[in-house]
């Protein structure tokens, strides 16, 4: 039964709303798939559901045929799960509590990975009941600080979730096999849904190896970075990506190195040569300027000086700690209100001075990899706030390496770009104030004396630290170089190992009557995004609105009789009867029909903005010659479209749409 | 593609939970389709969630066939919406209330009324774009005080709701004609389903008439009660059902009685004639005893009389007021504080003396119709608080309907059956004091003085004002007689009128360009509710477990093998994919195979628990004859089934099925 556009809701916009930034959340708006009900809050219209209704669909397929099955847990979830994992904290604000009439507290959920632990502890005791995947395509909340570009970033949004349990990571069964079907059960949603996507590596799980993966659709207005080799042989996102192998100065090839802390050992491609200083260390009073840019300003202005972030050293001041981040806080707030002794702390806790280029920017989480590396026991590491860190006598924003030689409880570790030995400013280790002419081995390195750092007797690391940017070299090491480029995040697929099920003492019987905590799997969608993102993408919208791909388009066809009685009429109720009878590849053909009273013109805007692939006009004009107009969205029959006579018309459609 | 068993999760229960009061929730617990998470919030597991998206299937079906359209609003409702209609207010303590990190507050819609009646407002300026009908299926949620019966009264729960837009009630696009398509399209949505429902009357809505119908499903474990004619031409919940004429002294046919405000005049059935006092009004101590069954314990203990309900008058106190409920509020707080000149209210409100008989409750909704016979000003009645009452003289639990004589404010309306002379105990009208042989002529109407209530000199009113009960007269006047049954409500279609389109002062232009307020309809269906009543009918359940009707069973086909292997497995994986590849009526075909390695009475018994319609056994025996036993879950085909040569095997399953 086709739809008249009359009986539908589909408030077509002119103008391209105020609030909207990007592409999709503009058309989204201008097309009617979607209304602002609040603060990243939208209600779906009829168009947009249908879009979100069909990309739902080929989620469900493509996740039976990967045997997962489907289920529904509550969105509102006893807080008590979270706490039980520590999520309520890492999620914060993000969480949105609710307190229900007796003073119970729920949570409404991000995601369910507590839920259903939960129902597979209590379900799946034995490992005869493994594995186990299981999915839902639910309504997911979260309280973003601040919700943006419409349905890519909202407070409300449809996800799907699927949770994997198993008794191990390999063989028949295992962990690494469903990953793979989910792994491969994205790949064709994505491309079943026509969106243009690529696979990165992402930030590893506990397990290691190559444990988590992003699906992206590229975009200029993703707020992803992904870094992709020239030799289309790696990919990954910022967080993840390594750098290949880079020289640094073979200074620090001596006692004060320790290699091998990334993946690729540094020595392979040799070291640069000790170079003596650019001249006498000098202090120069910066008054008011922590950060690289205030520098490079306040040396234009008032030295004169070009000074590039090239030639600076970032000293970012970490704290690495035995301890939970809640027990560092504690300690945090009992130091401030005490004058400690610092040796106590001197098996528990240290500092870490992490130095990269002014241009570079610290990677947490190779950072916490290469301090692990130092000491595996770590379990924090964390940026130091500016008051804590001043106890110590670390002047944030005025820091530099040279910190470490007073303070023996002090790690270095350094990006090899920043290991080098060139003209450098870096911070003077006092308010207001920076050093020029800092020389690594002349002012660090021949000052310092090696103890006091816990299973480590080096204070200095050389390592990759820093996050990607476009034209470092691929980690693969074939001279292949790294470009970067924004993308938009639809899918995540991650090894979990036994985080949830361990905090959540979870077991499951195995065959000698031990017991284990099931390994976890987590697949997620966003299937709002998978919209957002097909529009957004290079091939779904130009100047005149959206270009939907079949498979998740509102409707397949739209049928716009110029005037919607008569013959007409008649046609166009005829048609749509035809077309949708049609089954089989590529699926149920439904159709959308123009029955308003409008001027053609009216007519013709709305078509192209709400983007359906097949349109067929039917004028008088061509009526009287037994003809229908038939245009394609997406232009692969011609900017005008083609006449056909009526007789042939079905059958033309069909083989638009394939 | 066959769901294998041990791939989904079925965690049968062979004991009943304690927490599970009526059959469904013990049903729904034991097969494994619900998983209860907290107070009245459930997950769905694989089979209920199949149920479950098999209703919705049918539900937008039919509503697309009735020219509905989905669309999908947040869960998360600003709660300013629902302030600018009053139900903030109305719901309570019902309302979850969320708020955010920027310390807006937002509420977890319990339906959706304000929200499309804004969206309808902002992009349905023109009677042109109306009529409109828009549902959603969506997660619903209430904070139950307490929730119970599982899915039945839950705190988080799935919900069809509908809405309309009109701008005329009569004719083509009136709400009249979408009101009968909603209603055609709910019986055709529960006759799908298999459900066994009613419909019946509901309380009228503001535009009159029949304007509201419930769908119920008779069940002892109802909540709701239902009235039926045993003439079988009427029906209507408890609230609503109207009773036919009953006879009433002739003592109140005289200058005291307003005739004509029910349905019915009191007049066609005749009076009854007056009757003597049975003696002396005597005053009784009955000391901290204010209600019916106090009164009566009290005087079988201590005066040895066997006095019953129908002998005692109820008289409850009720304030009738031109002014708002939040204003009435007010007034009671500001006459607390000071000594109201009760006068000035006298064109504003008046007091109420709803009188029943002790075995009869007032029914507020019939009263307040009453009420406004004479005033249909009047905006609020509502039932005293005892210190407000207690200002007027009005001592709750001991007053008698004579307390009238000295309260020139007050109207009396009388139910017909406690306008009658016989012997009565009624209140006192004075703390722990009732009367006995109150006689309504002697001791209230000849001492009763007409005036002072605005709009009407009758002090007295006999009319319908209580609830129906069991052996009742129809009020189709046709000798037919009232009986009661408990009910589930599944569905209700209401007539809203221009409630909210008013209070959010929502126009549409009309043709002669003047505006008006859109009319609306409303129409819900609980989603859970038609599993849980399905299951809990008569035919939905037996002493093993549940017994689906195809159209919501979860599969409607289990094949058991014995053991799953050899041929045995060879033949469940034909089988399946046979029965699969038959469409059409009655739809596809879904089979879930037990492929477990358990016991066959294991296999049998969470057979009958999980219900599926039709099972095929696979057994050597059977086998070793090249046959398969085909037994249908509701019977139909005997109690131990039938054996059926494999090769006929797909077509008799196809037949049980229909």
């Amino acid at each position: 039964m086709p739809t008249l556009w009359s009986q539908s809701l589909i408030p077509t916009l002119r103008e391209v709303p105020a609030e909207a930034e990007v592409p999709s959340h503009q058309l989204m708006l201008r097309a009617g798939l979607i209304r602002k009900l609040g603060a990243g809050m939208y209600s779906y219209l009829p168009l947009g559901l249908r879009s979100l209704q069909k990309a739902m669909a080929i989620i469900r397929e493509e996740m039976a045929s990967a045997g997962a099955v489907e289920v529904l847990m509550p969105a509102l979830v006893p807080l008590e799960l979270y706490k039980q994992t520590g999520r309520d904290e890492a999620y914060g604000d993000n969480l949105f509590r609710v307190k229900d009439r007796h003073g119970r507290e729920q949570a409404l959920g991000p995601t369910h990975e507590e839920v259903i632990t939960e129902m597979i502890g209590a379900t799946c005791g034995s490992y005869r009941d493994l594995p186990k995947t299981l999915y839902q395509i639910q309504t997911k909340f979260r309280d973003e600080f601040r919700p943006r570009f419409g349905v890519l970033r909202s407070r409300e949004f449809q996800m799907k979730d699927a949770y994997s349990f198993h008794t191990a990571v390999d063989g028949e069964g295992g962990l690494n096999e469903t990953y793979q079907k989910q792994y491969d059960a994205y790949c064709r949603i994505f491309s079943r849904c026509g969106l243009p996507y690529v696979t990165v590596e992402a930030e590893s799980g506990p397990i290691g190896g190559s444990a988590s993966h992003e699906f992206m659709v590229p975009s200029p207005t993703g707020e992803d970075t992904i870094l992709e080799s020239d030799k289309g042989n790696y990919a990954a996102n910022v967080e993840k990506c390594e750098i290949g192998p880079r020289k640094f100065s073979e200074i620090f090839t001596n006692a004060h190195t320790l290699q091998g802390v990334g993946t690729h050992a540094q020595e392979s491609i040799g070291v640069l040569p000790a170079a003596p200083p650019t001249g006498e260390l000098e202090q120069v009073h910066t008054p008011g300027c922590p950060g690289i840019e205030d520098v490079i300003t306040f040396f234009k202005k008032n030295l004169g000086t070009k000074l590039k972030p090239q030639n600076m050293l970032k000293t970012l001041v970490f704290e690495a700690s035995l301890k939970s981040p809640e027990e560092v806080k504690k300690e945090h707030e009992f130091e401030a209100a005490h004058t400690p002794d610092e040796r106590q702390f001197v098996n528990e806790r240290f500092f870490v001075l992490a130095v990269v280029r002014g241009d570079h920017d610290v990677n947490e989480g190779k950072l916490k990899q290469a301090v692990r590396a130092i000491n595996p026991d770590i379990q924090t590491v964390a940026l130091m706030e500016p008051h804590d860190a001043l106890r110590h006598d670390f002047i944030i924003g005025f820091v530099g390496p040279h910190a470490a030689i007073n303070e023996p409880l002090t790690q270095l570790i350094i990006d090899p770009d920043a290991a080098v030995e060139q003209f450098w400013v870096a911070g003077a280790n006092e308010k207001d104030h920076h050093v020029k002419h800092f020389n690594w081995k002349r002012d660090l390195l021949d000052k310092l004396t090696n103890h006091d750092v816990k299973g480590n007797d080096d204070r200095v690391l050389v390592t990759d630290i820093r996050n990607t940017v476009d034209g470092d070299p691929s980690p693969k090491n074939d001279g292949g170089v790294l470009h970067t480029r924004k993308g938009i995040e639809v899918g995540h697929v991650f090894k979990l190992g036994d985080k949830y099920s361990k905090a959540m003492n979870i077991t499951t019987l195995l065959p000698d009557n031990s017991r284990m905590h099931p390994i976890m799997g987590c697949y997620g969608i966003g299937v709002n995004r998978i919209l957002a993102a097909a529009i957004e993408s290079d091939k779904g919208h130009d100047e005149n609105g959206i270009v939907w791909s079949p498979a998740i388009a509102p409707y397949r066809v739209l049928i716009t009789p110029i005037k919607f009685d008569g013959r007409a009429k008649d046609l166009a109720l005829k048609l749509a009867s035809e077309l949708e009878a049609r089954g089989g590849n590529p699926g149920p053909i439904d159709v959308l029909i123009d029955d308003r009273d409008e001027r053609p013109g009216v007519k013709f805007k709305d078509a192209d903005l709400i983007g359906i692939p097949v349109r067929i006009t039917l004028g008088d004009k061509a009526l009287a010659e037994d003809k229908v107009e038939i245009k394609a969205r997406n232009g692969s029959n011609g900017p005008k479209g083609e006449l056909v006579p009526i007789t042939d018309a079905v059958n033309r459609v069909m083989e638009l749409l394939h």
